[in-house]
């Protein structure tokens, strides 16, 4: 109801604030008896943990997982998955001038407004840090759909894009970056774009492509609840969020029916995949992909017209340890959500079958 | 579950094949002793209904709805609102030919994939027939939300659209031509266009663009639900839709934070309006807009290969009466799924006052 | 929300009034390519229908369901299947002299304080009317799950019981008298103190004694969802229900464990069963057995009296065609209720399988 | 959907084995601004503990909440509230012989069969320990609706039983004896009979009744959720509960309907309250109480047969430290799981207004 959860069957619920204690979460609907893999668990945690490299924000988040439940000998039990990812270095000072203020473009107003309490320390609940509790619960949603196999990267940065198809890209290239981007010449030139933008204080946004493959025939609900429904939704939840297209997306607008239709070939593949992978919200077992824009994050390292709780409108030094751009560290974040949506997905359709 | 619901406080649940007796649904959390205007309801019925002009279909649908329930005397009861939309005109015999085929682009091959079983009259479950629920119970929900306005056009068909930002346009003309088009040059293009598609036996794709006007701030969930998530999955449940965005969406992508922040004003509301009304997934009080990308429909009037089957590739001559532009038709699919999501987020609210 | 579905995999949705033009319901997540028994679903509307007997109420109602969608050529297609039952024979005079009193021990009273408003026709949505709804959908539950047996039967009326341990009862009796109490002698004991009832105006109540058998282990989720804790939830939903009971029941809260733990034998069946089938919320393989208690139906054809929507206390005399006791026509509506949570934990257990 | 989260708007799911490293949940959909008392909880924490007196069971839990997130300044935010309690105390060695066999009327068996796993050690998630998260929640739920009193008492142990209407008790008493007996000729012979089934290494059953007070009218949903289901199902839902009646429970189905109807007073009050405070489901201001039958625990201080994965049988002795009555431990955690319903409702509630 409150916005916390995500999923039907495989069902993770997060809770926890940027500085307070702990950040953490419970999966109900594990499929008992799988052996994790912790290592790839923890894997996917360096992956979306800031200072990793010169490009990202330098603060320093250890972002360990501590199991609580769920899991004995190493194996899944069936019984709820809880878990906690302590906040050891968080330095609060860094926000206490932004107790009364309201910084542009930041949720600090609406939260007063909803709520008529805010936890001011470094946005609280609305902080992206609340990902690293969907980066775990992805990590195990993976575990579960083994032979499926998900890989999002930086497709653009800025006005800087990869300019060829997702096909013609090694996706092995993926993590020899720091931008995550698996085009070496086009990830070299977001690398200097993204130092430049740092260098003033300013951030940029960009986009990341999502391919999964290998999926099964028949995931997703028909009606409401379409795979790339549930997909949109996982990824507008994500922080910096405003744009999601899969398939064709936007430019399958502009085309004609003739252009734009898929054909078949005799084994059910189809020669062309504008579709997405996707037909009428369900998988037909070709590729999915997608793509998802971020705005700029909205914290500067600038001066800025901010909104005190008295009414007025007083000019802030932005300050403290930020990312100028967002969507190499959104990587293993996209990743995560699509993982949770599909393994949802996978362990819903059991129940269509009557034997 | 099974993908037939939306909505969580106020919410729907449809049902319905294109051929079978009768489409309906029911909404259960509608709050009572509403007095409800059936005339308006009607109303979003006749814009939704095939027929209604010579570049939509030609099918004849009569789309009356039956109250069966939740309404005494006039007024909502708070018991679930049953309803049904009699099937009366379909002609079963224009589909037999799709019995053993399955048609490009359509639903068809993963339905039966999916569920070993199909209604193959008229796309059956996956038909957008459907939709006419989803206008029913948009047309109330409308009625529980008053005060807020909800205003979709059509803002692209193929290359064709509309070359100025939403406040230049004058909501008021949006009914006055076929394609539902507030600028009237724009819209005389597209007309002309959708013509000439529909004479090739083609079809074309298009963008809606939806403004909701004096939402009150507070309304959205954080984190997984966020109010711009759940409208962007709103819109992608629509048989069709590739691609949502909102706010400064995927141009936002390429922007600078300096650029894209929105500075306050002293009473809270801010100067422009990148972040699209929406900060954190909680609305804040400015106009919220978002754009959704329609593909052209799959049902040609031309001669496609088709798969049976038998795992054979034949040739088929597609026939009935199809929309060459789905766009119009969709202007008040978007306005009802936005106030399913917008009343529904509305009476959530609620719950978060202790007294 | 609003409380008028059930089930998570398995979902039903009921709507309708007593006395508006249709009851019906909307079934959610009916795994497909079931072939559905008309006849079967028929024969349980035809158990709880009125009229059938001289001990139950008079009033006429065909109860002829009408299946909308979800069913092709006689098989499930997966989709929700849409319902509904016309009220045919409805006589709304009978209920005006109501339209301004509360009745004693009925719903009139809260109905009008929630929601400000009442349907007083018949009671409306308070009415048992409802149930018919739920006996549609139990007879479809019943076919998902066939090799399992739910067999239910009254086990007593007022004061007077069957004083025999279930295995020791015939079931194929149930239906062979107008109580359903499978010990004959029992039987006519009941039917005439029921007929007494009957000659007095007054009404009676007594307990439904259920049965389920051929159990695989391991249905119910352990926790809030324990199986019997939805079976309690499901049979308290029935009009009239106060109490629930399974295994040992009360008669347990009395004895020591040294008497009360079911030993086992070496295939994991146990020599006593007064846990009832169900270990820690989920079954063992053992039956499942409850009892359900029904308070006497609080419509009697004698004076009573009422209070009026001016706060006035008045004497009215009942009038209309109604049940001196409740217990055989909610012989069949115990049994759907157990279906539906039956049929929906076999459908949700196959979740906890990754292969 | 696996049955560890309770409540729709106010929503508590929990997670936690009894020897893991700690249990806890969180609540989602608290009201915000609420100033937490603290102490309340931990109060309550105090009555369920285990040790407290020497007719409970000898082991040490310490029991100390954490509250990692949702509180701010100590009130409540809106976000949700992550709380652990860690195991402290558990030793892991006084359960080693249980891990390949299965005892009698435990869960250990159809944990095995469901899972294909089991956390052997004390139970697990079936442990009774589980339930301290319940009374966390509750705790909190309760400061939620402060004007609503809820109390629960032991009303029978064994065969020894209060003989008095509620009405004649003083709940100031329950907390005066180590029964938690209001009446306190009837806890002393409770708590005789008590310490004389512990010395036999036997258990005993018993039952609890609560009672509550100044509920608004209006509370509770029709149909399937009705506000005595949803009760009964929390009620049910607490380990080795097997019965459950509210109002005039079991004894109403022997009475006549010219016996239990409810005569109205002027002001809409009732003179007697054989409905138990609720009338088709929904809150009509009277006192709401009801009855929760405990079988005696399972776990024995006495030679057993017991089960061996093997499919052998084998004579065990019980040890460790176990209530010889569970009931005493149990009266804050029915009191724990009405107020979770109770302020869930209170919260729904909320949503029919549309002003």
């Amino acid at each position: 109801m409150a916005g916390n959860s995500i999923g039907t069957i495989f069902k993770l619920t997060t809770f926890g604030e940027s500085h307070g204690e702990a950040l953490g979460g419970i999966i109900d609907g594990c499929p008992s008896n799988v052996l994790l893999d912790f290592d790839a668990i923890q894997f996917e945690m360096q992956r979306r943990k800031p200072g990793q490299s010169s490009i990202v924000t330098q603060r320093k988040e250890e972002d360990e997982v501590q199991f609580l439940s769920g899991v004995f000998e190493g194996k899944t039990t069936g019984t709820p998955i809880g878990f906690i990812i302590p906040n050891t270095n968080q330095k609060s000072e860094d926000y206490s001038h932004i107790k009364d203020t309201y910084r542009p473009s930041h949720a600090d107003y609406v939260y007063e407004k909803k709520y008529g309490i805010r936890d001011y320390r470094g946005g609280g609940r609305s902080s992206a840090r609340e990902t690293a509790s969907r980066v775990v619960a992805g990590a195990i949603a993976k575990q579960i759909i083994p032979t499926i196999k998900i890989n999002a990267f930086v497709s653009s940065v800025g006005e800087i894009f990869i300019d060829k198809p997702y096909q013609d890209l090694d996706f092995s290239k993926i993590e020899s970056n720091a931008v995550r981007c698996p085009d070496l010449a086009t990830a070299e030139k977001m690398e200097a774009y993204i130092r430049e933008i740092k260098k003033q204080g300013d951030s940029v946004g960009g986009t990341i492509t999502c391919v999964i493959q290998n999926v099964p025939i028949g995931l997703g609900e028909p009606v409401f609840d379409k795979l790339h429904a549930e997909l949109g939704k996982a990824m507008l939840s994500i922080n910096a969020v405003h744009g999601f297209e899969y398939g064709s997306g936007f430019c399958g607008a502009k085309m004609k029916g003739s252009e734009h239709n898929d054909s078949y070939n005799e084994d059910g593949t189809t020669k062309s995949n504008l579709s997405g992978g996707i037909q009428g919200g369900i998988s037909n077992g070709m590729d999915i992909y997608f793509r998802v824009a971020f705005k700029p994050v909205a914290t500067l390292l600038q001066k800025q017209d901010v909104l005190t709780n008295q009414n007025e409108i007083i000019v802030q030094q932005g300050k403290g340890r930020h990312d100028p751009c967002v969507v190499p560290r959104a990587v293993p974040i996209v990743e995560a959500m699509a993982a949770l949506v599909i393994a949802d997905y996978y362990l819903l359709n059991k129940t269509y079958q009557t034997q």
